[in-house]
C-alpha cells in the first residue's frame, strides 16, 4: 500500500462539469455534517475511497458488530438538467500531519483534475465561545471572481481577513493548492459552538441554504434535523472515536519523541 | 535493514491451512499472555523474526546478562490430526506509529498469503475501571461467518458495538487489512483490569478456553497460573520496560519540559 | 509536489557577484524586518517560490480576504555600479523540523551556487530579558576572513562564544552548510527582547545600518519605524498566525492532555 | 545530503586487528569523558565524520567564534607492539529518533566491517540517586565469550539483569546489531549520579582502568581530572547546548503533532 491508495468501488462516470463539495471532520463538524446529509438525500453513490499509511493504525466496530478501517471516500452524483454534477468529499477523519495532508490534497486534486472539475467548495466551521443564535457563514477562497458569484443573492460574507487564524487541514490546502492548477476554490465557514462535543448543525443548514441556492440541490432543508438523529449518530461517533484515537496517538508519539531525554543507560 | 525486515530462523515448512493467533502486548497483555502461552505448551517453532528501524532503538539485558534486541517473531505448530497448523505472532513490542504498524502488518499479512493463512485471530484486553470476577470474552471480527462460528458453542458476546472505541494496532489492522486480500479474521477481546501494572492472567484463560474448544489445542488450562509466573515472568519483565521508556519517564519530563522556556537565537 | 519544491516567477537574470540576505521568522523577528524592509525599499523582484510538504498544512486569509499558502520566497535586486547584486530570503514561516530544514536549506543552496553567489548573511535576534536600550550587533560566521572584514568600521561584537546557545534553523544552518561549499556567511545577531509579541524592530535597524554601511545599499532607516506600522503589519500577522498553531494552542491541549489516560483495546 | 553522509578527512589507513570504542553524550557523559580523554591522551587522528538531516537543525559558536556543525565522527590509532588498532567514535550527539538511531548505527558498523574491526567496546552510563563514592563498572553484551574475557582480572560486575532498563540509543543499538554481523561487543557501565549537570569523571576513571588494563592503552589516569577541566570544558558545553536544543525541537516537534487538535478552523 502506497502512502495514499485510491480504489475505485465503481466504474468511473463521465460527469458533467463536476463541483466538487469537501465536508470532512472539523470544528463543529459542520462540513462532516453538511457532505454526509447531500450524500444522503441526493442517494450519491460511492465513487472510490482512500486509503493510507498515515491514517489512524486502528479500526471501529460498526452497528453490525463488524470492523471498518478509518476512511475518506469520494461520493458523485449526477445532476439532470443542471450545470453541474456534484463529487462528494466524506470521511471519518483528516489525515493525521502535514506531509500526509499535503500528499493526500494533491492525489485528491490529481482525480479532480481526471473528472474535469471546475469548481471547488470546501466547508468548516468557526468555532465561537457560544452557541451562535443565527451563525453567519463566512467565505474566502483562490480568486476574487468565485467569491463574488457566491456572495450574490447569498449574503454570505468575505470579510474573514483579522476574523480568523490559519484554515487548517484539506478545507484549507484544498483552496491553495487548487489555485496552481487553475481550478476556482471556496471555503464557507459556519460559526459554530467551539466546544469539541457540539455538533454544528446549526451553521451547517446555513450553508447548506447556501449551497442549495447557488448550486440547485433541490434539498428540502426541514429534514435536516431529524435525519441528523439517526443518519448522523452512527458516523460522527466514528469520528470522535478516531479524533480521540490520534489525540492518543499524537500523544503516544510525542512520549516517544520525549523518552530520549530521559534517565536512561549509555 | 528496510523498512520491516524479515529474517527466517527454521526451514519454511509446508503448513495444513494455518491459522495465525495474534498475541502482542496490549492492555492487560491479554494478547501477550495468550500466546507465549500457547507456544510454550505446544512447544511451538520459532520459524522468522521481524525487525524494524521503527523499532524502539534500545536492547535489554535478559536473564542470561546478554543484550537483545527487540523483537517480534512468528512461531509455528504443526497439528498432526487437526483440520489447522498454528502460526502464532508473539513479541516485546508493537510497531511505534501509524505508518510502521501499517506497514508492518501488511508485511506480515504477505507472508501469511504465503502460507496460505486461512483464518486469523487476534487477541487483545478491554480494560475495565476494576479487576473482572469472571471477565467476559467479546469477539469482533470482519465478516459475520467468522462472528457466528466463533460464538457457536462458547457463549461470546458479539454486542461490541458501542461497548469499546477504535482497536488500536496490529490487533485491529489485522481484522481491517486481511479483509481486502479474503481472510476472514476476528478479535478474541477480555474484559481485564485497566491498570498498567495488571496482568490479564483470568482474562487470557477465557480467551484460551474459547481457542481450546475451537480449535482444539488440548492445553491443559489448569497450569497457566503457575507456569504464568515462570514463563512469563522475563518476557513481561521486557515488555514492560520497553513500555515504560515510551510511557512513565516521558510523562515526568514532559511535565518538566512545561515549564521551560524556549528562548533561542534564529 | 516534492518533498521541497522550487517554482520560479520570473525569468532568471544574470546577476553580479550576488550576496543572499537571509531574513526569515525568528526572535524578534529581526531577520524578517530587516530582510522585508530591503525588499521594500529596493523594491526588489520576486525570483522564485519554495513549497514543501514539511511546510504548515494550511492557508491564512490575506488583506484581500482571498487565501495564501504559507510560502518562503527569493527576491533579487540588481544593483547597478555596486559591486554585488541582491538575493533576499524572506518568508512567513521556517520548516517545521531537523529533516526539513537541512533538506531546504540544501535546496537554497543549490540554487545559490547556479547563481554564483559569493557570500551570504544571516540575520537573527538574541532574546534578552529585558528590552535593549541600543541594541548590540554580534556576529558569527564559517570563517575568520568575512568576521573580520565585516567588523572593520560596522563595530559589530564578534564575542559570541559563551554568550548564546546553538543558532538554531535556516538562520544557523546556512552557516554551517555553506562551509563546505566554500561559499563564507555570516551571521548578524541583534539584541533584542524574548517576549513572543515583542517586534525587534530596534535590533532590525541596527542590522541594517551595518548592512547599509558593508554593501551599500543606500536605504534611508528613518522610514523604518513609519514603514514598518504599514508594510510589516500584515506579514507579521501571518507569522505570528502559523507560529502560533504551532505554539500556544498546544500548550492549552499539551496540559489537557496530560491528565487524560489512555486506556484502549489492543 | 542522504539520511546519514560518511565525509573521510584523511587517508584510509590499513588497521591491525582494530577495536571500535563508542562514547557519544549520554548519563553523566561517562562514554563521552572516555572517548575524549583516549583521543586526546593517544593524539589519535580523525578519520571520518557523520552528518545526518536528523542531527539538530543548529550550529553552536566555538571557542575560536566560529560556527560548527553538530557532528560524529571517528577516529583512530595506530597501536605499535599491541595486539588491537583502535577506532573511537566520539561526538556532540546522538541521533535524533527511532529510525535515524538504527540506520546511523547499521552505516557505522557497515564501515566497521570494512576496516575488519574485531570487537566493539560501548559505554555508558548507569545514573543513580547520589553521587557513588567508587562507581562500579557493569557490563552486558552479546556473547558469553566476551563478557568472561573482559571480566577477567578486572572485577566488573555482568549481573545487569533486573539492575537497569534498557540500554538506548547506539550505545545499545551497536551491541544489538552487531551480533548478526558476528562481531564481538560489550558495553562498559559505570555507576554515576543521574543529574542532567553532573559530569562523570569518577565512573569514566574506573571504565578507563578497565579499558587501559584489558587493551593496553598505556595512559596514565591521573591526568584525568587535570585534563578534564581544559580539554572537555568546551565539548561538554556543546553537548549539553545540542541536548537542550534537541529537547526544545522534540518539544516543537510535539507541539506541532498536537496542534492537529486544537481548535482550527475546517
Amino acid at each position: 500500500m502506497d502512502y495514499v491508495t485510491v480504489r475505485y468501488v465503481a466504474k468511473k462516470p463521465k460527469l458533467n462539469n463536476p463541483i466538487l463539495i469537501e465536508g470532512l471532520p472539523g470544528i463543529g463538524n459542520v462540513g462532516k455534517v453538511v457532505a454526509d446529509f447531500i450524500i444522503e438525500k441526493l442517494k450519491a453513490k460511492k465513487l472510490y475511497e482512500f486509503s493510507s499509511y498515515s491514517f489512524p493504525h486502528s479500526v471501529f466496530v460498526n452497528e453490525k458488530n463488524l470492523i471498518e478501517l478509518p476512511k475518506i471516500e469520494v461520493y458523485y452524483k449526477e445532476m439532470k438538467r443542471k450545470k453541474h454534477d456534484l463529487l462528494l468529499l466524506a470521511g471519518d477523519i483528516q489525515p493525521i500531519d502535514e506531509e500526509s495532508c499535503y500528499a493526500f490534497t494533491d492525489k485528491l486534486l490529481d482525480i479532480c483534475e481526471e473528472f474535469g472539475v471546475k469548481e471547488i467548495i470546501t466547508i468548516g466551521g468557526i468555532g465561537l465561545q457560544a452557541i451562535p443564535k443565527k451563525p453567519t457563514v463566512f467565505c474566502t477562497g483562490n480568486s476574487k471572481e468565485i467569491i463574488a458569484r457566491y456572495k450574490k443573492g447569498t449574503g454570505i460574507n468575505e470579510k474573514l481577513y483579522g476574523v480568523v487564524g490559519p484554515i487548517v487541514g484539506v478545507t484549507g490546502l484544498l483552496l491553495g493548492l487548487s489555485e496552481p492548477r487553475g481550478i476556482p476554490a471556496i471555503a464557507l465557514l459556519a460559526e459554530t459552538f467551539g466546544h469539541p462535543m457540539y455538533l454544528g448543525v446549526k451553521g451547517a443548514r446555513e450553508v447548506l441554504k447556501v449551497i442549495n441556492k447557488k448550486i440547485g440541490l433541490n434539498i428540502n432543508l426541514k429534514d435536516l434535523d431529524k435525519e441528523i438523529s439517526s443518519l448522523e449518530k452512527e458516523m460522527l461517533k466514528r469520528t470522535e472515536e478516531f479524533s480521540n484515537i490520534s489525540k492518543r496517538s499524537a500523544f503516544k508519539k510525542l512520549k516517544q519523541k520525549l523518552k530520549e531525554e530521559t534517565s536512561y543507560i549509555g
